[in-house]
């Protein structure tokens, strides 16, 4: 639906003031913004009010405004951290995978559903969807620490192996049949990525940095940071992947410049005008009304144990860092977000999950992403006052 | 048309390195980077190779490029500075609204054509799109001076008038009778609009900025300016003016704020990532083909005196302050764009423009489009070389 120039600015501008003005009333009460910003999707979106129809341009605005959430992260994250992190990192997200596929697949068998829709659910609730947690690492001021570093790289490892699993589940949907030779490839290429973008790409951007510097053209290194972002998201989409995966690790690459080349608060004002659309999108993609009494109840039974299992499942292989690190990491991971979704949708259209199912996924991507933010920044209150540089 | 998200990605991201490649080749030849922009448009777009399809979220994301651009333009604006050259800012308009509309009219009206066709030649002839000056002029890093404070001061009061002459040729394309009361109240609005945003706007800023200073939400300055921008582009839009006249009512407002805030580098990031889609999209618009013999010549005989018009229409009230400034400020409101285009349109879909007409029109935008940038900063040679602010 084409829309005139009026329409669009009128729209732009009521969801970007709806997002904020609610993140102000829920910051007022010490609960994160980004919930307000979900919560005026919610509200204003198709299943409640009705005030604010999905249009293309939204849709679009909402998925650049998390690859800019992730881009922003990036930027702050050293690929030398993330280096160091890696091997914690792998195990959290190894563990963090396992038990929640294990919990969701063994709890819809005992509720009686077929074998099929049980893996669908499985795979479902492996996904972290970080951008949510990044933001709320953003918003105080702890992307720094090493807690955000595994907490970002184990969402890395957590990307590459969920989209295995969702490429098993898609190819029960397509026909049963499972082509290991197709799941190898897909596997090689999102590690080979990984590792090319951690270990490889800084040092390429150390090399082309006095390039860029000699460019005419205006801003040249923003530039530049920009389209290779949009490069890496579109690659990263294109082998499997996320796009905000790619985004991240584009902002890794630059993260040792981004001071030099000024590109935080660049990038930043990007972010901070994107960004509410995709919450906002988030929030009106929840239809309240699907619930009723049996359903709720196995939504709430999952949303537990969507909870539970990343929170153990990521906690534990760093119980020897303390607890509040174990704490602080698996409830970094519990997010769960479009992929949940695609995953779900993806089965709800092949005909294997049903309905109620569908709801019930819904239900746990919800819980998750809204429970997830408060947590956090309870769990992180001691560490966001040792630290000073909030206002970017 | 629904775009899968890796479509959208490839190509926002073939669309953006286009622009920008091309861009820093014209720039190497000391050509402006704009054009270069423009010409990835003409290259890629539909009716040369075809490579990329116009849809809804590329035609938003033009929009917006456009309105970020003057609202960064009038971040550096100072409202004080802006009253300071009013009265020329007026003469210039007025003047350089009066001699295009006449020119083009008694020209058409020499050829032959109809007398309702030639008003709606005359007035396509005179909307100044400021766009593409200011960018020019904040790639020179010129915006601070005097003499771009007059041009877009005097591309307000363009705007103002030229919106009026649009009614009346819309009025004459609805059926021929002109409303003299809706004409007015038009004026009006858009008078009260600009004096508001002139003279108080900027005070109200003042008065709020220790409670935004107060606000939870992160980066609450940015985030007021944005929803500000938005609102009043928007309101631009609706009361009948350009959305971009808006946008740079909006910067002007927060002119005096934008250093303490740290507004520049935020919002020129914004500014950076979409104003390519705007001048990609204005190149993409362009039919090369359209174009035979006769049409040719007259097309050929109207940029002149499009060009001309405004030359010495804009530049005669500024004789006093010297041939330069009068240069300079001339050539600054050569450039018509979109204004130009909708009236063409407008008069082409209810039957008083003929095709040829149009494709003359659509040439004149483009040729006044093209020339303007080399030649404003050749003109500028001297001022930009006694500035150094060039990097934001």
């Amino acid at each position: 639906m084409a829309q005139t120039p009026e329409d669009l600015l009128l729209e732009l501008f009521a969801i970007f003031v709806a997002a904020k003005v609610l993140g102000e009333l829920f910051e007022r009460f010490h609960v994160p913004g980004v919930l307000g910003e979900i919560a005026a999707g919610v509200i204003l979106g198709p299943f409640a009010l009705g005030l604010v129809h999905t249009s293309d341009t939204l849709h679009s605005m909402g998925e650049m405004g998390a690859i800019f959430v992730l881009f922003s992260a990036g930027l702050e994250t050293s690929a030398h951290d993330l280096i160091r992190v890696g091997r914690k990192a792998l195990m959290v997200a190894v563990m963090g995978i396992i038990l929640p596929f294990v919990l969701g697949f063994f709890y819809m068998r005992l509720r009686g559903d077929a074998s099929t829709e049980a893996i669908f659910v499985g795979a479902a609730m492996v996904a972290t969807s970080v951008g949510i947690t990044a933001r709320v690492l953003g918003d105080l001021g702890v992307l720094a620490t090493r807690t955000a570093k595994i907490i970002l790289g184990a969402a890395v490892f957590d990307d590459i192996l969920g989209m295995v699993l969702l490429a098993v589940a898609a190819g029960l949907a397509a026909g049963g049949r499972l082509e290991w030779l197709h799941l190898g490839v897909l596997l090689a290429e999102a590690t080979a990525f990984a590792l090319f973008m951690i270990f490889v790409a800084p040092r390429i951007v150390r090399r082309i940095h006095p390039g860029v510097e000699r460019l005419s053209t205006q801003n040249a290194s923003l530039v530049v940071a920009l389209a290779l972002c949009l490069f890496l998201s579109w690659l990263s989409a294109k082998i499997g992947m996320a796009a905000i995966i790619g985004a991240f690790f584009a902002g890794l690459m630059f993260a040792d410049y981004a001071p030099h080349w000024n590109l935080i608060p660049r990038v930043g004002g990007i972010t901070e005008f994107l960004a509410p659309y995709f919450f906002f999108s988030i929030g009106a993609q929840l239809n309240l009304k699907l619930f009723n009494g049996s359903v709720l109840i196995a939504a709430t039974i999952v949303s537990i144990l969507a909870v539970a299992s990343k929170l153990v499942g990521c906690g534990l292989p760093l119980l020897s860092e303390g607890w509040p690190t174990a704490l602080r990491v698996g409830m970094g991971m519990v997010p769960r977000g479009e992929v949940a979704l695609i995953v779900a949708l993806v089965g709800l259209q092949s005909g294997i999950v049903t309905q109620p199912t569908y709801a019930i996924v819904v239900f746990m991507t919800a819980v998750t992403t809204i429970i997830a933010p408060p947590l956090l920044r309870y769990l992180f209150r001691g560490e966001a006052e040792d630290l000073i540089e909030r206002q970017v």
